[in-house]
């Protein structure tokens, strides 16, 4: 029978995605799941970990996209795991240089992450930081696949090569944007995310939007809200679409057509928050809501100037 | 036990790599060699076929990069093959859009290539051609991972998404490769390749070059060739980037030494090829060659003008 992994279950990547990947490789899924609109604590990790003594490994997607839930105990939750020999797997694909993730001090390890998102290459790459004990395993275990073999990897890089052809324009893109990230900092980025998403949460709740995930569990690069009772979704996308060429998404499955979600992560600046909330605004009073012209900006601005 | 898997071995790619990826997947990989420089007739594989009755498929590389050789009768062993109830998994990666490849009118189940070779795109993207048969059997096994699961792409196909983030930047630039190569056009492409190929062996075997492949199984799009008695293979790879800031390859494996590889695909035209072989003449000139000027030039450009 497959290892069992517990997944802090907070939406579709870390849900339906998740368990998925793990049962294709013959793992055992076990779902911890929370109130929509927050993650799994420290005490419900710490509580699980504990009920099921079997498991082998915790699977966290960070910042989760579907629905914009941030798993705000990280730290405390790998740390944890990883004293009780768990091996702990982060997807940080659209945290990683947008939020403050400490691989190795927190005990992380598998990270995996990708170019496109906070770290505003184009997409095409992704990356995973590996532990011993991952490299262990790796050597335990018969590969599954030749090209996603990570001992493959490993051992081609130990004479500084790779095993199959690299997307080398796409390596130099990223080099670039890692540089970019390096002129602007790190620390500096992160807030800027930080800042930028609480504009954004704050002037939507001014045109009577509402957050999905719940204060404290709000992930900085990708915004989820309900539209005011009445707006329809697909309207909102359709018209920042076509009217405004501002891209946003609908929901995943069953919040489809409950949500709006905007990216908030990589080249983003307080012009495209300011210039998708006045979009946003027009677009309601299109369809004969009852708007304060400018409100959503002063309060945006209220935090951009903060 | 795993599916028995014939793989026509004629080199790095098609022995090595092949049997790994095979034995990673749990099947039986079984090699059909040849004489080095040559590859199985489809007398060869049709006795294999019959002698082992319980084979599910054939693997081919029919452009084998590490060696240059053709799989010169692909088309009557896939037909052969299909018409005992084989799988025929073809990788065209160095040959799609560089030699004659017919897909369905020669039965390949499984047909894969990339965008970097004779397709003239950056390096990143692959793509794969499949038979009903073969999504059939998709559906009929349990995925094994979910980022290469081909079930995923086909279920997702279906809806005209894909299940993960593509390279967008990449696949604008495979658009555009493929507009270029439709104005080519296919058949001139070919030719291009071929007539290439053949001023190169010419030109080559005029400085005391051997060519590695056999008459009849050399591949247009790589030349392989033993340097003349006494000249390194080393000396001439780093002389023509250092000197010449051309980049041709060394051999593979226990060829590493022995030959000296030059990709004839893609963007290449006869300024390449000339501009390759004065170098190389130049080359062994400085190397205490024996080398009349001019000669591989004109040995060259009779086929290039023919």
């Amino acid at each position: 029978d497959g290892d069992k992994v517990l997944l802090l279950d907070t939406g579709f990547f870390s849900g339906i995605r998740a368990s998925r990947t793990i049962e294709a490789y013959g793992g055992i899924p076990i779902h911890l799941k929370s109130p929509i609109g927050s993650a799994p604590t420290y005490d419900d990790v710490k509580a699980a970990i504990d009920s099921y003594r079997d498991l082998k490994a915790v699977f966290i997607v960070y910042s989760e996209t579907s629905t914009g839930v941030l798993v705000k105990d990280l730290k405390d939750i790998c740390m944890e795991a990883h004293r009780k020999g768990l091996i702990t797997i982060v997807d940080a694909v659209s945290a990683a240089g947008g939020v403050e993730l400490m691989v190795d001090d927190w005990c992380i390890d598998l990270c995996a992450s990708a170019s496109q998102k906070c770290l505003a290459a184009p997409p095409g790459l992704s990356f995973v930081s590996v532990s011993e004990r991952i490299v262990e395993e790796a050597y335990r275990r018969k590969p599954r696949s030749l090209y996603l073999s990570l001992r493959e990897y490993l051992e081609y890089s130990s004479n500084r090569e790779v095993p199959f052809t690299p997307s080398i324009p796409l390596i130099y893109a990223l080099s670039e944007a890692l540089d970019m990230l390096i002129e602007e900092g790190l620390e500096n980025r992160i807030a800027r995310h930080r800042i930028l998403s609480e504009a954004f949460y704050n002037g939507l709740e001014a045109l009577g939007f509402k957050p999905l995930p719940r204060l404290g569990y709000r992930s900085p690069t990708l915004i989820a809200v309900e539209p005011p009772r009445g707006v329809s979704v697909d309207r909102i996308v359709s018209m920042l679409r076509d009217e405004y060429r501002v891209l946003v998404a609908h929901g995943m499955g069953e919040l489809r057509d409950k949500i709006i979600r905007i990216g908030c992560m990589g080249a983003i600046s307080s012009m495209e928050v300011l210039y998708t909330l006045q979009a946003i605004e027009h677009i309601l009073s299109k369809l004969g809501c009852n708007v304060e012209p400018g409100l959503s900006l002063t309060e945006a601005s209220r935090i951009l100037s903060g």
